[in-house]
């Protein structure tokens, strides 16, 4: 109901009186001023004159009323531990496909493999909860899924040329601006649930963190909509979700990677791989030609490109 | 402690006196009068006498002090909902690799796929955490090494030609006297960790199921050790860890296999494959010859031996 509000003071001119907006609704005049106080509660500044209402500012908040496609399924926190532990603890509580948890901050943001992720107000965090019927073995596509929607967007609403490290990190101007971090539950031949968490450095200035990192602000000059590049991400994970076990995203992958054809270290488990990456196989796993000329696979690792 | 002394009362050919125990425990005769206490609250029956402690009986039950190579890793409940869901909260609070969660009987206990897995006392339930360093393509394995654990202790223990149906029950004479059920939390590279759970049909009398499943009692026809058997399993399991990435487990698998060279149906999620099973490929997967002779690949499904 918020969400049809907020709507309807957008998309007018001037003042909508409370008889207005609860006739067009199907509400009493008092239910629209208990929204009202209610949006005014969450941050919107919305003037009363006795020609009706007015929306003067939106607060630059991730909330659930900015987002109606997601509806219910969309859970908005200030600040919380974790989004993906969030995301998980829905799970057990039988929260459904396309459930997303997100956070204005996190005090424990978590990227791969238990590291820290840096989770100050001003980016956006969040986790979207899938459950593909694929075997665990496709897992890896989930990674490249996940990056390749967060360059698109970028691409498409910055103008930026957002490329992808293998295996997904989404840098642009060679920095990382974005960190994806993808768990699943699953029994040993298919998948249960999966948590695509993604952490986008927005609208918070990391410049002093050196040159490997990079927020947007600090490459675009400017504050970028986090709204609008919310919701192209989480939109293109659930229409991408059915390429999962088709080539296609490989292709995208491909097209978009900043690791291919070029001279790179992968720290991996089992040790260190220097090459030239050439391809990606079927599983996401990143094939380097060695000096030597022989041919190496990485499954898991962190990679560099010196 | 308790372990030591139930080792001590067991060796002993006749009483042995709290004085002796102490000594050699290095603890005070008070200290060893507050265990036997302890013991008896726990079922077993131990005479007391001035001469000293002598162990009558011990309960049929699958107690810490019974397993001292286990230690505080095992978790012994007389009833539970489900090994597994216990076994992932103790994950989530930090439990390490080698925690076992055992109980006498479950109340909601689970099988593949979401499906009840009956659970009365006499059975035995129990769920092992594994954390192996490996890429979540491997998981299927993990089923495969449990199955290869139980049915060479059934074998070894009991002298029964068990045999294995893809991919994880464990028969004897065509009957599933076992079920596995194999979950894992992974990011999409590394898995986090394993949680294998094994329900075996022993000391309870299932034969009115009709002639699909059995119990050893059914099949024996005599109680078999409860201990022995779990005792065994736990050591197959932690010791085939290291062989996850090895053929040897493949072969193995494929040596106690009811499924190989017979005609099946698969009744699979993308529909069913009927033919003759030929192999198995490195991932688990089932390789069906169909009539027409074209070969296809199950990852996942319930397998029928008509």
């Amino acid at each position: 109901m918020k969400a049809a509000i907020l709507s309807f003071l957008r998309n007018s001119a001037g003042e909508v009186s409370g008889e207005v907006l609860g006739k067009e609704l199907g509400i009493s005049r008092v239910s629209i001023w208990k929204h009202i106080v209610n949006l005014r509660q969450s941050g919107y500044i919305i003037g009363a004159s006795p020609r009706g209402y007015r929306l003067l500012s939106a607060p630059d908040l991730l909330l659930g009323c900015e987002f109606p496609e997601l509806g219910k399924k969309l859970h908005h926190f200030h600040s919380i531990d974790s989004t993906m532990d969030t995301a998980r603890e829905l799970i057990e509580s039988g929260a459904e496909e396309g459930t997303v948890v997100v956070a204005e901050s996190q005090n424990s943001g978590r990227g791969r493999l238990g590291r820290e992720w840096f989770s100050p107000q001003g980016g956006i965090y969040f986790t979207l909860v899938l459950k593909p019927k694929i075997a665990p073995a496709y897992a890896p596509r989930l990674n490249m899924m996940a990056s390749v929607a967060v360059a698109k967007t970028l691409r498409r609403l910055l103008g930026v040329d957002a490329r992808l490290k293998w295996p997904n990190d989404v840098l642009i101007e060679g920095r990382k601006v974005c960190g994806i971090l993808a768990e699943m539950g699953a029994e040993m031949d298919v998948v249960k649930y999966v948590t695509i968490g993604v952490g986008i450095n927005a609208n918070f200035s990391i410049a002093r963190y050196g040159t490997k990192v990079a927020s947007l602000r600090d490459l675009k000059g400017e504050k970028v909509s986090r709204k609008d590049i919310f919701n192209s991400v989480v939109k293109e994970l659930l229409r991408q979700q059915s390429l999962l076990t088709k080539g296609e995203l490989l292709e995208e992958w491909k097209g978009l990677s900043a690791t291919l054809n070029r001279e790179i270290r992968i720290e991996t488990p089992g040790g260190e791989i220097t090459g030239k990456a050439v391809d990606i196989d079927s599983n996401g796993a990143l094939i380097i030609r060695e000096k030597d000329g022989s041919l190496r696979t990485a499954i898991a690792g962190d990679c560099f490109h010196p």
